[in-house]
This record gives structure tokens, C-alpha cells and sequence, in this order.
């Protein structure tokens, strides 16, 4: 194996994030899926944009939001992702590049515009999402540079991009390029929803042994395993994967690796303004660690403070110097 | 004079901010106009773009976020600005409408692009502008709504459209639908760079009476009058302008008004996160009380509160419930 020219190679999708804080009442006059991730088409994106409160713009993606994190927190990165030549695309590579990350996939000319995720945040901090992924469906396998994919010591990839047919192409064939040059390959499950739909794929990469660090919170890890009983899920999946970590919000993070296992409490945050990225940052904060070669144990902190710094801000990327603040609090 | 259908309509600036936290050293390794505003083209602003941190975008555009801070207090606002057919156009329209201020100023097809302000923001919470006006500038005297104008109580007028040509004659001539309706002209001075190139315009516009509620900062009156001294400046004006009202940062704010004085200090903030939309807001505070028939020293409180609210989060508009913090703090 060569020398890693990057620690985390990511594909996800590029979107803006559109955040609006919005009453309660809201979610139910727009028939929005609370909590959750509901992917919608552009005339329901421009339907939900209409009847939203005044937003914020910021770069989001879960892939795109937890290299953020890991790059803030000192690790190479680099990112696959199709945007569109427009406003917001520029937007998006502009967080990424200023953020430290390379991201070179050359924008698509033409409809359909950058994705963008409506995000409406209630008094709980809650987020509810609505995503119109826009020329990120459009990823295509030939825009992977498959040297950059070997060159990476890990391999990040997301769920959610696992639904439209052609990035899902390209990450079949992005995990062969990693596991040829002996990398890891991590995912996440990204939502229920797509576990729902695509299951089957998932399971069969996680009995096939291509899968070597696999995230998932509770409702995930339920519906991929068909069990309610989170000890039970987690015990039916942990010997197929080298790493398994489970979010469970405010209960904290589960993770096993080789038979060792670990947990961690949720780390204490003043007032929850807005949850979008904490699963991100969870993500950014274990891997961050575990490229260093640290235990499972700080690993998990690592995790769980970066998922409370994102959750006390709005927006999906850390705000806080995480060097300083892992340095504080571990 | 017939009833009213609007307490506010406004010309102004249709801007996008990008706004980005930086260290303090990036200001002068940039050579940016430290605290202030400065005018630049595309291409300066692509250069800036592509040295700034991660930003987040939020609607702005001074007079804007006065009308957004005044509909949000419960006033009834229009507005009059030129946006480009494009996603930032998108985005500032919709920002306004969902803060329920009606603008139906058709977007200009081609180019240039939505105007947008790069905002630099220090550790000590000072923003420096940058501002491409984009379409802004080429608002025409034609997109005037002469019975809207004539309709509103006020007419609020920002300084930093004075500088192109289009928007400065449209202004001139809302100010003559306005008097002619008997309407009140409200005029921010919004920077000195304005008054160094057109002191001559608002001086001659103050002695034929034209306008009748001023605001100034400090250094805006102090470049207006000529006269450094702020008792000597601001003496040298109240008695040409019915109101007069002069902001001071930290020390304040000082307002006549028909020979009436009044004082206020600064309200109190936790922490000064983002000066941006400081005097957009104390407009805002001021002219909602101004409306409703309040005394001048209830008036400069309630802009002391709205100010102290929009510095305390990134952002040029209020996120608080203002009525709520108007009612608790006043």
C-alpha cells in the first residue's frame, strides 16, 4: 500500500442548505415528514420555499459537512460531488475550498440547478428536511478520479446518495477502486428511509465484508436489521463490520470494533438551536480519531463533542476552533 | 391627504450578504477598508470571494433590513430594489415577502448579476463591506410605483444608492411624489464615502427642506457639516431637519426633533457577535416608534433595543420576536 496523499476521500451529495426557523404548527400546514429527510422534486421545492419564513443559506451535504469537520480538525480531504454552474454551486465549492477540502468535479452545464435541502428548524431545535437534489442525482461514474479515490485512506460515503441511480453507480465502483489499493471504506446510513428502499444493497455490502466502518443511528440500525430492540440490532450487525458506531441522540454513541465495544454519554450543550449536521459531526469527530490510531473510547467523545458543537448553532458545519475545543473538553 | 396603505416604502439596495468570520489579520493582508463600506467590481469581488472563509448567505441591503425590522414590529412595508433573474435574486425576494414586506420590482434579465456584500467579520465583532451592486444600479426611474409611493407614509431612502446614476434619479423623483402626496422623506446617510461624493446633493436637499427625517453616524455627520466636534456637527443641522437622529455605537444615540432633544445609551449586549445591520436596525426601532406617534425618547430606545438584538447574532435582520423584546425591554 502507498502513502495516502488524503486522509478522507468523500462522495455525497452538494447542496445548499436553505435554514429557516419556523412555529411548530408549521410542519403539519406543510404535511412535512418531522424529523426526518423527505426528498421532493423542484415544484414542491419551489411550493415548501414559498410558505418558508425568512432563511439563511449555508453549505450542507452530510458527506460535504463531515469532511468540513474533519478537515477543520486538521485531516486531508477531498470531495466528489456534482453541482450545477450556477449561484449556489459557486457557493458550495467556494465553503469547500475555503474550508481547506479539494473539490474539483467540474460543475454540470445546464437544468437542473444545484440541490439545495429546505431545512425547517422548530422552538426544539429540530431539524426537518426537504431535499431537491437537483444535479446531484446526475453524478456520473466518470467523474471520479479514480487515482485521487486510491490515494485516500479512507473512503466516506453516503447513504442518501445511494438513491439516485447514477452517483449510486459510481460509488459501487468508487468501493472497488478503494478496496483494490487496500483502503477502508466507510458509510453512512444517512436515514430510514433509504435503508428502506435500498436495504438490500446494504446488507449485501455489509455480508460481503465491503463495508469496514458503518454508521447508523437507532431508527436506522432498526430498520436495517428488522429489530426493534436496540442491543439486538447492534449484537446482529457488529460482528459483519470491523466498526460499527450507533448515534442515539441524547443517549450518547455506541461503537464496537474487533469485538472490543465502547460508549459514550451525549456531551452537554447550553441550548439545542438547530440538530442539522450532528450526525455529520459525530461522523467527523470519531473518524478524526480513529485516523490518528486512537481508542474506541476517544473516538466516541471526539464524536460527541463535535456533534454538540453543530447543534448549538444554526447550520450544518462546526462554527467553533475544534483543534481547541477537542483539546478542551477531551 | 388620503389614508395610508403603507407606514414604509423603501428604495434601496437588493443585496445578498455573504458573511465570514476572519482573523484579524486578513483585513489588511486584503487591504479592506477596515469597519467601513467600500464599492467594488466583479472581479474584485471574486478575488475577495475566493480568499474568504466559509460564508453563510443572508438577505440584505440597508434600507431593506430596515423595512424587515419594521415589519417585523407590525408596520406595513414595500420596497423598491433591482434584483437580477437569478438564484440571489431568488433569495432576497423570497427573504422579503416571508418577512411579509410586499416587492414587486420585476427582476432585470442578463447581466450583471444579484448585487451582494462580502462581509468580513472580525473577532471583535466589526463588519467590513464589500459591495458589488450588481443589477442594483441599474434600477430605473420607470420601475417607480408613483401611487405606491404616494400611498406610504414614508418614504425611506438609503445613501449607498446614491452612488449610481439610475437609482439616484429614480430617488429624486419618488422624493417628488412623496411631498406632492404630502408623505414624509426619511433619508439614511448609510456611509461617509457617500457624502464625500454627493455632500452637495444632501446638503442642498436639506436646505430646500426635502427631507424631513435624517439619520447620520458620527462620522457621517462629521463629514456632512465639516465640523469634527459632534455638539458643533450636530447643532449645525437640527434646525434644518424636522428630525434629526444621530447614532453613536457604543455611546448611544442623540435625536431633536422641532426643538426637542432627547439622549439614549446603547442597550445592553452579551456579546457583539456581528456589527452588520447595527444603524439598519436602530433605524428600524426609531421610525417604528416614530410611526406610531411616540415621544423622541421613546423613539431612540426602541432603536437602541433593535440595534442591541441584531448585533448579538450573525446576520443584518432580527431573528428575536421584536414585538415581545420591545414589549419586555422598553
Amino acid at each position: 500500500m502507498t502513502d495516502t496523499r488524503y486522509d478522507v476521500i468523500a462522495i455525497g451529495n452538494a447542496v445548499v442548505d436553505v435554514i429557516a426557523s419556523c412555529e411548530e404548527g408549521l410542519i403539519d400546514e406543510l404535511s412535512l415528514n418531522r424529523g426526518g429527510m423527505t426528498l421532493i422534486d423542484e415544484a414542491r421545492a419551489d411550493e415548501l420555499y414559498d410558505a418558508m419564513p425568512p432563511a439563511r443559506e449555508l453549505s450542507g451535504g452530510s458527506a460535504a459537512n463531515t469532511l468540513a469537520g474533519l478537515s477543520t480538525l486538521g485531516l486531508q480531504c477531498a470531495f466528489i460531488g456534482q453541482v450545477a454552474d450556477d449561484q449556489l454551486g459557486k457557493v458550495f465549492r467556494h465553503d469547500m475550498r475555503a474550508t481547506g477540502i479539494d473539490f474539483d468535479t467540474p460543475a454540470r452545464d445546464g437544468e437542473p440547478a444545484t440541490g439545495r435541502v429546505l431545512i425547517f428548524v422548530t422552538p426544539d431545535g429540530e431539524r426537518t428536511m426537504n431535499t431537491f437534489l437537483g444535479a446531484g442525482q446526475f453524478l456520473p461514474a466518470e467523474a471520479l478520479d479514480e487515482d485521487l479515490i486510491a490515494s485516500a485512506g479512507i473512503l466516506y460515503l453516503e447513504g442518501y446518495l445511494w438513491d439516485p441511480e447514477e452517483p449510486r453507480r459510481a460509488m459501487r465502483r468508487a468501493i472497488e477502486v478503494a478496496r483494490e489499493a487496500g483502503r477502508k471504506v466507510a458509510f453512512t446510513a444517512s436515514e430510514s428511509f433509504v435503508i428502506e428502499r435500498h436495504g438490500d444493497d446494504f446488507r449485501a455490502m455489509i455480508d460481503d465484508g465491503l463495508i469496514d466502518i458503518l454508521f447508523v443511528n437507532e431508527s436506522e440500525l432498526a430498520t436495517l436489521t428488522g429489530e426493534d430492540d436496540f442491543e439486538t440490532g447492534f449484537n446482529a450487525v457488529a460482528p459483519k463490520v470491523p466498526v460499527l458506531v450507533a448515534t442515539r441522540s441524547a443517549k450518547g454513541a455506541v461503537a464496537s470494533a474487533h469485538g472490543e465495544r465502547a460508549v459514550t454519554a451525549a456531551a452537554p450543550v447550553a441550548k439545542v438551536v438547530d440538530t442539522t449536521g450532528a450526525g455529520d459531526q459525530f461522523a467527523a469527530g470519531f473518524l478524526s480519531g480513529y485516523a490518528k490510531g486512537e481508542g474506541l473510547e476517544v473516538c466516541l467523545k471526539r464524536g460527541a463533542i463535535a456533534a454538540a458543537e453543530v447543534i448549538a448553532h444554526y447550520g450544518p458545519r462546526p462554527e467553533a476552533d475544534m483543534k481547541a475545543l477537542m483539546a478542551e473538553r477531551l
